[in-house]
């Protein structure tokens, strides 16, 4: 196991004697303390970092990514926490390889790295298998970098992998009449409307139950309307109308599913393709003010959360 | 209008004078009589040919092709049927163009087409816009030009436009375990399996319902079966699948929705990337004969049938 030295200057102890312990790390870390409104999270600093195992990588996080989904996960309405609160959410994060565990050939310290995990990536240091994280292009920013897992993948597998997008189709991001491709984030009633607009050959995708995310709590009557209201399709009418309903869960992907799709999108980036859109940065402390930014749909572009205490908006 | 004269030697009357009216035209069609079984088909001499109207054309019919829709109609399980019997079914053929209507200008006498039409093609000649019609290629003969288009179309657009079929994945025509598409023609109870069947981000592709075709006759009890055992799924299960289920069905689409789907399939033949395979040509007299092999599920390839009395067993 070679545990190469925290290089992070602003970070070091002052030097100590070669064979005395190595000084105690201190992190920060946004907590989930519970499932409910803006404070149940909570800025906490954490001491027991594990090390890195066989496999594995500590990497300093630079900039994490803030989705609908940790939206959710806070109310209680995601399915897909690895565990109950008290947990440190986050599945997506940007930042700098910092010591590499035994067996680790393909990064090595210093290399910028993008991260992706069910859970765990709000934290200033976070120990990773290193298949869980994915070389970032020279020349991209970390903010950039924490902007494109969650939505280029999500994008890129509904548009290219079942919807089929193809020149001269036309396709609706919720909502015109006759068109080819829907992707719908609503669901329950609005995904009737969404199959209804289709034509012939038509493809919608269902990704998300947005309609759920009525407020900053849980609202049981909008669970219940969204159960009541859920699409329902039968093979005959599937049939008779030659069109598609597919379903997309990135939380219900394992990396190894999504691992070409990102060098995909890494390559299309480092072409001038994608460009990813960042409407403002928040600190970790910060967290309420930005989930509130993307609760009242405020944000065009991805909400970025930094470690460090510092706000820019654009 | 333009109708030039009939050129086929064998049909041409003695010359007249050129003041009397033209000969009567008599031809050979397909009759299904009433729904049932297969003597509910007879081969009757038809004298009502209509005169190609403008946007039209007359075609010899060489050779036409046999669906499992045809068998379904017969049973009056088929919904797309145009009018109810006595009607001439026939949804492909191949031929020669002997007469133009008005403002046809892309078709000429002489040309082979190949013609699509919801029903009326199991004829010796037939009257259909000139939108239904596809030049055949050269070298194409008119047996393999009947076997094309409904098997064909059927397998392009389920494979390319829904599964979105691509290297290195795997594809089941109905069943094993883990693969990227299947395409079920079975519907009810087996739809399920093959749901269950795909790796996340699989397609299934439901079309047809050949469990409805269980013999001779229409059958009560598993019409009554396959609508209680029919394939149904919610928005819900879709999402933490990631998977889709797609409903093709030919007879429900328009012949320009599909026009470039054949363009293409016909320029794949020109490449000699596809070769339809037949399995029998049986005369119209046959027909009875004909179904019965596929009813059976004795052919392997496509079941054809030709005006003339002979047969040929591959």
């Amino acid at each position: 196991m070679s545990v190469e030295e925290v290089k992070e200057p602003q970070q070091q102890e002052p030097q100590q004697e070669a064979k005395e312990p190595e000084p105690a790390i201190s992190y920060k870390a946004i907590v989930l303390t519970g499932f409910g409104g803006y404070d149940k999270l909570k800025v906490e600093i954490k001491k027991d970092l594990p090390t890195p195992k066989s496999g594995e990588i500590l990497v300093r996080v630079k900039a994490a990514g803030l989705n609908f989904a940790d939206l959710m996960a806070r109310q209680g309405l995601y399915d897909r926490l690895p565990s109950s609160p008290p947990l440190i959410p986050g599945m997506e994060c940007s930042g700098v390889v910092e010591v590499i565990g035994d067996d680790v050939t393909d990064r090595k310290v210093g290399d910028n790295v993008i991260v992706m995990n069910r859970a765990g990536l709000w934290s200033e240091l976070v120990v990773i298998p290193v298949g869980h994280t994915f070389l970032m292009p020279d020349g991209m920013g970390f903010e950039e970098a924490a902007a494109i897992p969650v939505n280029y993948i999500t994008a890129y597998m509904m548009i290219y992998d079942f919807a089929n997008l193809r020149p001269n189709q036309s396709i609706l991001v919720h909502m015109a009449a006759g068109v080819d491709i829907v992707l719908d984030p609503l669901g329950g009633a609005d995904t009737t409307k969404g199959f209804n607009l289709l034509k012939p050959m038509g493809k919608i995708v269902l990704y998300g139950a947005a309609n759920l995310l009525t407020g900053p709590k849980r609202n049981p009557l909008a669970i219940a309307k969204m159960w009541w209201n859920k699409f329902s399709i039968n093979s005959l009418q599937l049939l008779h109308s030659n069109k598609a309903v597919c379903g997309y869960h990135l939380g219900y992907l394992e990396v190894d599913q999504i691992r070409d799709v990102v060098t995909k999108l890494l390559s299309l980036y480092k072409e001038g393709k994608i460009k990813p859109r960042v409407d403002s940065v928040w600190s970790f402390e910060q967290i309420g003010d930005a989930m509130k930014q993307m609760q009242e749909r405020k944000n065009i572009g991805k909400v970025i959360l930094v470690p460090e205490a510092k706000k820019t908006e654009n």
